[in-house]
């Protein structure tokens, strides 16, 4: 089964490469676009009936950095 | 309002960040965990009433390398 693991920035956390990209887009004439933020999704193939407790866990140790990161876990 | 890209390499082009995330979990001892592939999420605050036409126009010109990935464009 695949789990998708959602990881952005806390809000208040400065974020550049979000803001670079807003700049971009806004020289490109997209005058719509205000604040952006970049963020990360890793989708994982783990075996059938993985419990989420399980993925969150992977989130703390590994794939988030929770100082300045949220995560969230979906399961499909 | 919100609109969300998720930017992911396609299948079969090479994902070495995917690659070192699944080795180092499987080091940690997540042996369920089996392929891993890493990809963006892009929150763009835009113009209320923005049509999903424009943000996937933002996506060819600049979010996303269609040569290898593909682009999911999600409004909330």
């Amino acid at each position: 089964m695949k789990a998708y693991v959602h990881v952005m920035l806390k809000d208040g956390v400065l974020d550049p490469q979000g803001k670079a990209i807003g700049q971009a887009l806004q020289g490109l004439g997209f005058a719509e676009v205000g604040d952006v933020r970049a963020g990360k999704v890793i989708e994982l193939d783990v075996a059938e009936g993985t419990d989420k407790k399980r993925i969150e866990d992977m989130c703390e140790k590994l794939l988030a950095n929770t100082v300045i990161e949220n995560y969230r876990v979906e399961i499909a």
